[in-house]
């Protein structure tokens, strides 16, 4: 990056970027005697007889929690609670200029999974909803898990379902491109932490039949001891059918799709070409893809999507996150459904009317997406 | 509390008090490449070489944690976390107001003082400073002394230090206008909870040299062994040094000054004819004080101070936070020591020139007071 370009990032970072303001500036005795004591007591005295009354008096009904310990902030790694703030003031940010939903970062000290699923089941009262975000896997997993048995309000991990949600919208989208249909497409997937599987699990649930997950050491399949963990072991019974075993070079070949959550430049033109013809390639490592697009294109790939705005069909979960809370917030959803991820992935994919390889992901600033989003959340109201 | 009015203040609450916002609206993609990825990755990585650039570049420099378990809101007592939140919400909107802090409430589940601690310790990363509120005594000793010993940021617990430095403020004034020496006055204390043994502690340091506390059980004295705690049997050992015993009515006899922290009502006019000529009555008992304040006028108390804002020379703790918080955070201020907290009084106090019987306390809306604090403050700057 360019010194200049650089210096004017950390300019616009200084004293940070989100703003707590009055919504009703005390500036007289009669505000102060309503806001504050002796005033205030009454409203307290509404919520304690119904607690309930706190989405109706309070910050409650349009803030959300925004929830990391850090461990994995965006390709950067494990950089701790402080490091991770300015990503999280950032998604603060997001939310509330494309949904007006207000969002406050708490970042953690610790990385221990009981300890921030005690942390959060305490500090919940404030807020309406929880995004958990750069978590490392698998604890991300049961994090999420106990905490959406456990609390009654929403929980959502934005790297495992944000990510799955928009993928899915991008897929149905290639599909139309291609004519095909979306069940029938074999896809590889590299990358078995929280974005693979849960990128997994929605296509599996959205009707996909044959994916192969491929982590650091090969292809996961149903035999395989190695470098296995539970979440693994979970997948491998329902993926893989034909329990291919191997490298990435070994597994693509005569696949429909590659969606890549992994490392730069893995997958190479000989790769590509194994592929079927016309092949869609979903390559999200971030900021540098798993082929460079200006390659890929080279080769002949038309239906292309990066995590990169510099080129167009930018997969990216800000398409997914405002909108989805926007809506379980207003429609009071108390449990974010495998159903609400599938209808809000097709309400993503429903922006563009007429999608073509140039053009079959929404533009991140396309208005239309957050509205889109809530009206199919609507319809998931009292459910 | 008539209707009209009580459907006014529910009105103002709907939706709750607080906004959160960008300060750079995020509407177009450059500035989303900047406040979010790619470009906020290289503020990451600043703040991972240093940490304390996190309060350069993140809201750390100006937010503060206003942190409850909703054990002692106002008057209202153990009313829980939701209950509290139209409380913590208002103290955040005196902070915006009054001194531009940005504070965000945290109203925690539990009641439980190692899990209060710990929880504390591991969000505090977002904040730069922890504001403990309406937490009932003796939790509240425990909470605020650990805390201050294991953070790095200051902690302060609103109900004891910010009660005991305005009493202070009062008491300097009223000292001046009786023209008698402050060190020199014999105190009664009504409160033996959070507020009653900070305002002792407080009093004690700035030279005061005879006070009595009562709790509900009457004098505290050394050689009592009923109803006593180890925060009770620490202070009888400072204060009370003719070990009187019995009521308030007994102990109250030729004192000069009597300070109510404690109910309603529970000052008689025979208590206060048997007191010096012209005493000096803090009745903080909210809403309804010790005494009267016209029953006390009528009988030719001057000098009188309240909690009620409509009475001239309030008490109100509005007084000391925003402009203590304004100045620890400007200039880097770790620990809130006792001599911050003398000086902030003397600060308070020194807004009004000329004290008179009517006017011993600044008001609330009084500009000046933040002003006055944080320069008082910024003398222990590197200290």
């Amino acid at each position: 990056m360019n010194k200049e370009l650089k210096k004017q990032i950390l300019d616009l970072h200084k004293g940070g970027k989100l703003n707590i303001t009055s919504k009703h500036p005390i500036d007289n005795r009669n505000i102060l005697s309503m806001a504050y004591t002796p005033g205030v007591a009454e409203v307290c005295r509404e919520i304690e007889k119904d607690k309930n009354l706190v989405y109706k008096y309070t910050i409650k009904n349009n803030t959300v929690a925004i929830v990391t310990d850090g461990s994995a902030v965006l390709g950067l790694g494990n950089i701790g609670a402080e490091a991770s703030l300015p990503v999280m003031e950032g998604k603060a940010q997001l939310f509330k200029d494309f949904a007006n939903v207000q969002a406050f970062p708490i970042a953690l000290v610790t990385q221990d999974t009981e300890e921030i699923i005690n942390i959060v089941k305490n500090i919940y009262p404030v807020f309406g909803a929880i995004l958990l975000e750069d978590i490392s896997a698998p604890r991300c997993f049961e994090i999420e898990s106990r905490l959406i048995e456990e609390l009654d309000i929403p929980v959502f991990h934005d790297d495992q379902h944000g990510t799955a949600i928009i993928v899915l919208a991008g897929l149905i989208n290639a599909s139309k491109v291609k004519g095909v249909d979306l069940k029938s497409l074999k896809i590889v997937i590299s990358g078995a932490g929280a974005a693979g599987l849960a990128i997994t699990k929605l296509l599996l649930l959205a009707g996909v039949e044959d994916i192969v997950i491929l982590d650091s050491k090969g292809a996961l399949w149903e035999g395989r001891d190695r470098d296995m963990n539970s979440y693994k072991k979970d997948i491998v019974k329902k993926t893989n059918p034909n329990k291919l075993q191997g490298s990435l070079g070994d597994v693509i070949k005569n696949r429909d799709v590659f969606i890549g959550v992994s490392k730069p430049d893995i997958l190479t033109e000989e790769m590509i070409n194994s592929m079927v013809e016309d092949p869609v390639i979903f390559a999200l490592a971030n900021p540098n893809p798993e082929v460079n697009p200006e390659i890929a294109k080279a080769i002949g790939v038309r239906l292309l999507a990066t995590g990169r705005s510099d080129f167009s069909n930018q997969i990216n979960n800000v398409l997914v996150f405002p909108g989805l809370f926007r809506g379980i917030l207003d429609y009071g959803i108390k449990k974010i459904t495998n159903d609400i991820k599938i209808a809000v992935a097709e309400a993503v994919a429903s922006c563009i009317s007429k999608p073509t390889a140039e053009f079959f992901i929404p533009d991140v600033f396309d208005k239309k997406v957050v509205e889109k989003i809530t009206e199919t959340i609507k319809k998931f109201k009292n459910s």
